[in-house]
């Protein structure tokens, strides 16, 4: 359903994208045999300009963002990716060059998580860049790590550092210091999908589900799964020294952290007597992880334990578009 | 990456929709066993209001569209629908009702065709409705049809009538007579994907396609993967009567009918001796089909035959936005 001018688009910009199943992007359809004795895991995101990146990002972080948002909901499951399709809503004065700084992100993503693009479409829009991604991955039979299955008693984890991604919007916003080449920018920029940590929990972990909204209300999703509340430990939740420092200059950036989103870390659900062996099925997957609380009896809620031992008040809701 | 209003509105509307596969539309991503013994199709389609639909198209409509022009990607391969994941971007201001409405007409569609959601996410726009579906389906494996395969002294032939699309559109601008209720209208708004045909192609067609942006261009594109030239018998190519009661008032718009798109017919390739086992098989899945043409030695180009004999002069390209 392209016109001309985008044929060109697409075979001077996303044919290099393609891998032999999307037969040269010139068929109705990509043909793919799925690998066998394996279950499809699948997932699609969107992303539009000005509401899930700033409209200034450089184009190839965005792209990259897109794959990866995609890719975290293939970590969550503990499952491997296997191959995506993309469809862009362009606008007609997008110069070229951002649309080949955008593939060039993908590309270079595709080498670092071994995919490739199966098919897609490219349009116009009178708007903001609006982009679609559908993601393919696979997971052995039974072992795709699901939100329901926290019971009381078991330990609440999350990987790597939590806030970074939302302190890293403001600060690209100019409303906190910091700049663009910093630790936060790029943390809200190019999310690290945890594929490695999401694998190497099948067997011990017994929920999972990517933060992507806020973990407050990502983990109100867990207990709501499993019929649980929760009593997370603020001071717990680990941050990067760049959020620490922030959030030590001003304490009230704690919700913000907390509740901000675009962390595309893992929040996890493992027994009391596991931790050792989470630690160490981690520790072999490259990465961090923090026990942050623990699922209790009662209502289907996230009691926020604050530095002082006392609950602590947070804003409603969790991510909000900016 | 959905705010709180929007889980809502996937609550409300969308899960209804959702197929076993997508577990509750609650979780990271949908589990799919794949079908034993088959090769998966893929393809994804976008489409924008004011570019792909009017912004005034019945709301039943726009998401019926969407599906189906993926469902005629399927059938082109001739594959059997399995599934699809959808974004949709919307405004903040569209009415709920209209959401209804889209969604009544995808369950509707997913009735007729047999298949159900297996996932997708929800955003906001501050722009036009943007839409993108990716469609799942399976074939046994090698009978996918494929473009390449057009021999010269192959026959050309093309499913259903040709041009309703594109003068439907036309009629609902206002710049044709007629009127929203009639066929052509009903034609543009409502793509019949032809799968039946497809999947009985298997074994006879030698190649296959949809039609979508235009029949000469997309004619263009067969030759390219074929590595011949086409002669297209414009008199042959089916009209339905109200088609051809505007073409004999108005004879310029024959050039529309044959590059204006938005047909979702087939356009298929067979052997010279194949055409009663073709009208067989197209009798067989109920679907009228027609030798328009045939192709030839010589450049990867389609010459149009007019009504006097003459080659017909055609404006360049196929499909463009309007």
């Amino acid at each position: 359903m392209a016109a001309p001018a985008e044929f060109a688009l697409i075979a001077r910009h996303f044919l290099p994208l393609a891998g032999p199943e999307a037969l040269g992007l010139a068929d109705d359809a990509a043909l793919l045999d799925p690998p066998p004795g394996r279950q499809l895991v699948l997932a699609a995101d969107a992303m539009v300009a000005g509401v899930h990146f700033l409209p200034d990002d450089p184009p190839e972080t965005i792209g990259r963002k897109l794959l990866r948002v995609n890719l975290s909901d293939l970590a969550a499951m503990g499952a491997a990716p296997l191959g995506y399709l993309m469809t862009t809503a362009f606008p007609r004065d997008l110069p070229e060059a951002w649309i080949a700084g955008f593939v060039a992100g993908l590309a270079a993503d595709q080498r670092e998580y071994g995919l490739a693009v199966l098919g897609g479409d490219t349009v116009a829009i009178p708007g903001p860049i609006s982009l679609s991604l559908t993601i393919l991955g696979t997971v052995a039979p039974g072992a795709a790590l699901r939100r329901q299955g926290a019971r009381a008693g078991d330990d609440i984890w999350v990987s790597g550092t939590i806030g970074d991604g939302a302190l890293g919007l403001r600060v690209l916003q100019g409303r906190l210091p910091g700049d663009a080449a910093g630790h936060l920018a790029d943390r809200y920029r190019l999310p690290r999908p945890r594929l490695a940590l999401g694998a190497a929990l099948a067997g011990v972990a017994l929920a999972a589900m990517d933060v992507s909204d806020g973990l407050v209300q990502d983990l109100g999703h867990l207990c709501r799964a499993g019929g649980v509340g929760a009593r997370l430990e603020a001071t717990a939740v680990p941050l990067s020294p760049a959020a620490r420092a922030l959030v030590m200059a001003d304490p009230a950036l704690l919700a913000l952290v907390l509740t901000g989103g675009d962390d595309y870390e893992l929040l996890f659900v493992a027994p009391p007597g596991a931790a050792a062996m989470v630690e160490a099925r981690a520790a072999a997957a490259g990465t961090p992880v923090t026990r942050i609380g623990e699922f209790v009896e009662g209502p289907e809620e996230v009691l926020v334990q604050g530095p002082d031992g006392a609950p602590l008040a947070l804003p409603a809701g969790g991510w909000s578009h900016f």
